[in-house]
């Protein structure tokens, strides 16, 4: 039977299935997933991603490649022949994607605009392998407002560099509000995943989510700074009042469109630095290395978690 | 001499350097230039850079990889000694940065945010090495409005998707809105840089750059998808009534980061398609690059004509 050519939203939801936002989709005979070099016609999607049921996106491609291998690690997969994981979108240098096992593991780059073009794309290769039972990540960097640096937080909710708690986009000439929260089961499970031996805290809060790195987000070394140490200081002030503990360039974004899409979606970002202290990520780069490991480590746990769960069920 | 420490902006302008935007830089002892790996203590960025007049920005790694060979074939310099262009920005994988003679190319990925970036480091490092006299470029692909595929479309002025003409960006909590056109000179200089014997045209006009690739295009093949065909028909006929001659997604970001720095900057995008027509990119990869290599040509023209007044006012 082919789902989806059969079945409508409701069905899909019954089955596990993502639901299907596009219905103009159905009527495409091959559908080219431009930007990962994939496409409905020369790949056997569901036989390559079927068993899908954790998609993790990160910003840099090394990074979400060695996410990968360690994930290939904890849960005793079968390495592939290569030194390195596959890259799945090695059609293209824009994005890159890997696999290990239930694992999808994305790129998206820096800022919105890049992550919702492979976001899209993903979100239409999961439909077309007909994966059940997703759960997506973004996994990141950070700065913190308030917190000691190597911090992994947890996003509640993302706001805009104006504190509105939604992403405001144009479509066909008109704004457009989509709001940008994380389900509360979904948190708390991720939460609970934290553990009392961690070397690191893990926190949850609301992430601040910018267009910009440097005056976006108030730092005084950008090429351009029209502001000066008070103007930022009571900026940030503000933001640590509001309830932000982080501030990133993803988040709004990826929860508004996992909320759009009905997907259930999360976001765990580590702190590189503490920006009421300042504005330098530090450049000790195996230390950063050793943090970002730390949001990786945690959203693992959660997916071993979960499949102990899954098998459990199967079993029982 | 120390520039940087010893002259005010004005002074800046008369020695042909880029405006100095933020003094506060002035202060750093080190400053790192983070997501491209290079800092001011362990990099000679002036002997390493000083020489560059041309600063190249285009989305793909490889597409700038490829344009740097071709910068290096066309002008006759002495290839470096690897297969390929050295990335100077090697120590990172999210951006790329490749040097032949007084061209730098450098990677932007996906949208604004992403551009922004790396612009501001780029211009810092222009700064830092005390470059003179230099043009930013945008080459890039985009989709045209009437246009037919393969047209080279150099942008008067850039627009957002709801028709604004400037950058809308959030500091310090604030809205902030910064015009982004292209100077009336350069623009005519690159114009002048088509020849008649072209196989293919080039126009000048509007640019409509939005923050997504689908819905803010009006595409009705993405994940999400809340209007139909005489939506979209509507939508981008009014588009080209507005005299929007192509469409992507960073020329408003380039164009506003430009005039602010009170850096000359033009964008050159070759169309893949006609949006009036269809929503795909043409699969036919071949086709594509050689596309893309058209916008690269009309700017390594100009280039190449500005290195040759600037030999010959040299040498009289």
């Amino acid at each position: 039977m082919d789902i989806m050519t059969t079945v409508n939203g409701n069905e899909h939801v019954k089955h596990g299935l993502v639901p299907m936002k596009n219905s103009k989709l159905l009527q495409l005979k091959v559908d080219h997933l431009y930007h990962i070099a994939l496409d409905t016609e020369q790949h056997d999607l569901q036989t390559m991603f079927g068993d899908v049921k954790f998609v993790c996106f990160g910003g840099q491609v090394s990074r979400m490649e060695r996410f990968t291998s360690f994930v290939i690690q904890e849960l005793g997969l079968q390495p592939g022949t290569g030194d390195t994981p596959t890259n799945y979108a090695a059609g293209t240098d824009r994005y890159a994607l890997y696999k290990a096992g239930p694992v999808l593991a994305v790129s998206h780059g820096i800022g919105i605009p890049s992550l919702s073009v492979v976001f899209n794309e993903i979100l239409k290769l999961v439909h077309y392998a007909k994966c059940t039972d997703v759960t997506f990540f973004r996994i990141g960097t950070c700065g913190g407002v308030g917190l000691e640096p190597g911090t992994v937080v947890l996003t509640e909710k993302a706001v805009d560099g104006a504190f509105q708690p939604f992403l405001s986009t144009t479509i066909l000439g008109k704004k457009v509000q989509r709001p940008a929260y994380v389900e509360k089961p979904l948190l708390e499970e991720l939460l609970s995943c934290s553990e009392n031996t961690d070397d690191f805290k893990t926190v949850t809060g609301t992430t601040m989510c910018t267009d910009d790195f440097y005056e976006g987000q108030a730092r005084l070394d950008g090429a351009f700074c029209d502001y000066d140490e008070d103007d930022k200081m009571k900026f940030l002030n503000n933001v640590k009042a509001n309830g932000v503990c982080n501030i990133e360039m993803e988040s709004l974004g990826f929860l508004a469109m996992c909320n759009h899409a009905g997907v259930p979606g999360a976001v765990a970002c580590v702190t590189l630095l503490d920006r009421l202290k300042g504005d330098f990520v530090s450049t000790d780069f195996s230390l950063l290395k050793s943090w970002q490991h730390r949001a990786q480590k945690l959203v693992l746990r959660f997916i071993k978690r979960r499949i102990t769960q899954q098998n459990r069920h199967k079993n029982g």
